[in-house]
């Protein structure tokens, strides 16, 4: 296992590859932009989920299941939604394969079965869920409905990356139906808080919450909040969603609730998600030169144990005190492996379990044993200490949060020294070109204007931050008058 | 809300379509074929998950997650279990769809975006799986491989039931690669103790393990194992399977390793699947005329507090107690559901719990709250008993406890009487018209034999048990000679 060794600053996208493929997080699939999530990059998915979850029932949702599959009659009838998706579908338009008559032991699509409607994999399940809805809703008694599915979904894209663009992708997807368009509202708003301390607080990842304009809404919404993220190489990544739907489902599907009063009314919707390319920014907004680092909410193995010996005897006495302190560790809740391969030397390992990720190495040596002492070495910043072994699970305990709190610090630093302001269209270009992070700028409000400016620099508007404050000005390109700046970047 | 009930004893299918309906369990979608499980049928698949994957993972798998598509020259790799899975494929042919010209608002296909190769949405992944095994077993020290996922598969099935045969399911599937014939067949073995074990302790059900002859095997296995359980119509449900495949899959893939002595050998493999139709299992084995009867460990719900009172005065009085009673309850890990709806009279709620299976219900009224007891009624089997307040938790608890016991062992009886030998071909009739249950038989080991039954009676091989007692006979068939008895019924 020789891993080739890549450095942000040279090449940050050969960099994030390498992470992925050598820390075993995910690889390309055989079917083309499909990616396979590999066993340790899925733990930490499952723990994203996990925590996603509790988050999800805390605020009183339940989980259920729609079908992969939407009819094209369902799927066509939220019309801007159905625009939206339409040149990312993969459909599906046979039932069965027969044996291929002029080539044995082949098979070729059966003519005979061809669907009398075809059938869309579900890019997203607005349609089939609210053609659902329909059905259980009549009174107002029936609302709110708040559920969530955890889900795989696929979007055909051309360019993929692994975790961040992938034709397939897994994602949790909330759907809810409200009596009132305050409460939709409210909902909207409450679940972008949930992801935005989430990634806060378990992927130690500082976001800027915001509404996203016209041209990046969310296809069918009325209003598209986002948590958006600083990556290392000042690109921002769009990390959640959630979208105000208004009643635009409603009217598609004829969703419609008898109020107190006993008259009819439309349904109002929300939709909010995340999905795997959470993985993606946990990766690039924390690694280092070194491989993955993961902030200890998120990682599958907190603390991994090394023996250091030379022979047999040493082997023995080291294992007999690493055993023991795994047991103890373990009784505190932390998840521990003991390396004791005896095919790979220390410095092999520590390699390997800092390409990983791992927030904590221990070794173990015969003088350790002797001194009754351990040599631990966080992964964040790579400082290296003597603990004494008395009272050892709470003190590794109170080192996975230090490192949990300065990843965070450190990532909540990077962000705050990358969002900068521009106020002449020269002075906007540079600090794209130069610096790259947030530019935050005037504009003129036009769906034109931040067109033109994304043709020519690329650039994007990341959202208006929420309780953003209202300041005159010029716009950025078109020197128009403009209320407030916004936040323009690069971005995944 | 009226619910239309129907007996067991009159319609036992229509019985089991309203138990799903009325109990909030699923529903059919605008799919064919396909269903939407609703929060409450899928909180009790959460549980499902939770300890299946718990015990996968005790056993040292690991979950990863491979692509839903198969291009078809991977899916024709390993001929028999392509030609198995070939007749109910879905398939994909196209990615993009776009404007009808014909037809403003409505999108067709576009035929420009037509798949080179065409994609199967997954009915199983070994195919997948194998191809991907292949690029990360080189050596013995690559093996043993121990993946599970949790996903959704599709089967095109002309006749569905809810839960029972879908279209779309949710399943886990794993999938194990070894290095030797013998710890390939060991893991076989050790997953189907695993789904036996949690058929009788976890969803109350005895099964019968045992092997599939050839006829019934899944296509591509060299052996299947199944767990077999009666339902109480008679017939028995396959609840899941354990196949060891040899060296099929490693052969259509090409997979090998070096051995110790650096020889090269072909992967040995097996894989394993429980799916969403458990919960038909769950539903069919326990319940009874007035609904769903749920086995406390898979409940989402434990215990319903239903409060009886006259006045706002007793209302408020029966409040104080009841969630005093829910928070101690809550306290010893208890899921506890006060319904203080003031929409619906007592006799409906108990009537609505009974319904969805809520083990134990808990009712208070004014006279309760004077005295300092409750009344507690069980779902199994209807007892009611007056429990004073203190040390209440732990009564429930134990109480709870005595039910997921005699659901057991009311299930355990009833398996054990619907077994019965016969040895003529009359006597074999007729105790499958009039009695259904397993009829244990001499067979002669042909599958010509087996399809001659199956077509004059319905009733297939459901499996030679384990340790199956050798027993010198003739078929009951043929009356050719035969070793052994296997189990014959009629089957979902």
């Amino acid at each position: 296992m020789a891993f080739e060794k890549v450095k942000r600053s040279e090449d940050y996208s050969q960099w994030y590859n390498n992470i992925v493929n050598n820390a075993d997080l995910a690889e390309h699939s055989a079917v083309r932009g499909c990616m396979v999530i590999k066993p340790y990059g899925y733990a930490i998915w499952e723990k994203m989920q996990q925590e996603l979850d509790r988050k999800f029932k805390e605020t009183g949702h339940s989980n259920a299941y729609f079908p992969l599959f939407v009819p094209k009659s369902l799927f066509e009838a939220e019309e801007t939604n159905a625009e939206g998706f339409a040149k990312e579908c993969a459909v599906v338009t046979h039932y069965r394969l027969i044996n291929d008559p002029k080539n044995k032991g082949k098979l070729i699509i059966d003519p005979d079965a061809r669907l009398e409607e075809e059938l869309i994999v579900r890019p997203t399940s607005e349609a089939i869920i609210w053609s659902t809805y329909k059905n259980w809703i009549q009174s107002y008694r029936d609302l709110p409905i708040l559920i969530n599915q955890w889900a795989n979904v696929v979007r055909w894209e051309m360019r993929t990356r692994l975790f961040l663009r992938t034709t397939e992708f897994l994602w949790q997807e909330g759907h809810t139906a409200h009596s009132t368009e305050q409460e939709a509202i409210e909902e909207t708003l409450q679940m972008l808080d949930v992801y935005a301390n989430f990634a806060q607080n378990f992927m130690a990842i500082p976001v800027i919450k915001g509404v996203k304009t016209a041209n990046e809404r969310f296809a069918g919404a009325i209003d598209t909040y986002c948590i958006e993220g600083m990556m290392q190489d000042g690109k921002a990544l769009q990390m959640g969603t959630s979208h105000f739907l208004g009643q635009n489902f409603a009217k598609a599907f004829d969703v419609k609730f008898a109020n107190k009063l006993g008259n009819q009314e439309l349904v109002w919707a929300t939709s909010w998600g995340v999905s795997t390319r959470l993985m993606g920014a946990l990766i690039m907004a924390h690694s280092d030169d070194d491989g993955l680092v993961l902030p200890p909410k998120l990682a599958p193995i907190h603390v991994v144990i090394i023996p250091i010996y030379r022979n047999e005897e040493e082997f023995n006495k080291v294992t007999e005190i690493a055993l023991k302190v795994k047991l103890e560790l373990e009784g505190k809740s932390l998840s521990v492996k003991f390396d004791n391969r005896d095919t790979h030397k220390p410095g092999f390992k520590f390699a390997e379990w800092e390409l990983k990720g791992v927030p904590v190495r221990i070794a173990i040596g015969p003088r350790d044993v002797e001194n009754g002492s351990v040599e631990v070495v966080r992964r964040d910043n790579k400082e290296k200490q003597i603990m004494n072994m008395a009272d050892l699970a709470n003190k590794i305990n109170h080192l996975l949060e230090a490192i949990q709190d300065n990843i965070y610090l450190k990532a909540n630093t990077f962000l705050d020294n990358n969002i900068r302001p521009a106020d002449t269209w020269e002075e906007f270009i540079e600090l794209l070109d130069a610096k790259g992070g947030f530019v935050s700028a005037h504009w003129d409000g036009t769906s034109e204007t931040e067109e033109l400016i994304k043709e020519q620099t690329k650039a994007t508007i990341r959202c208006v931050p929420l309780q953003n404050k209202l300041e005159e000005g010029s716009c950025i390109f078109s020197g128009k008058p403009s209320v407030q700046r916004v936040l323009f970047a690069r971005s995944y």
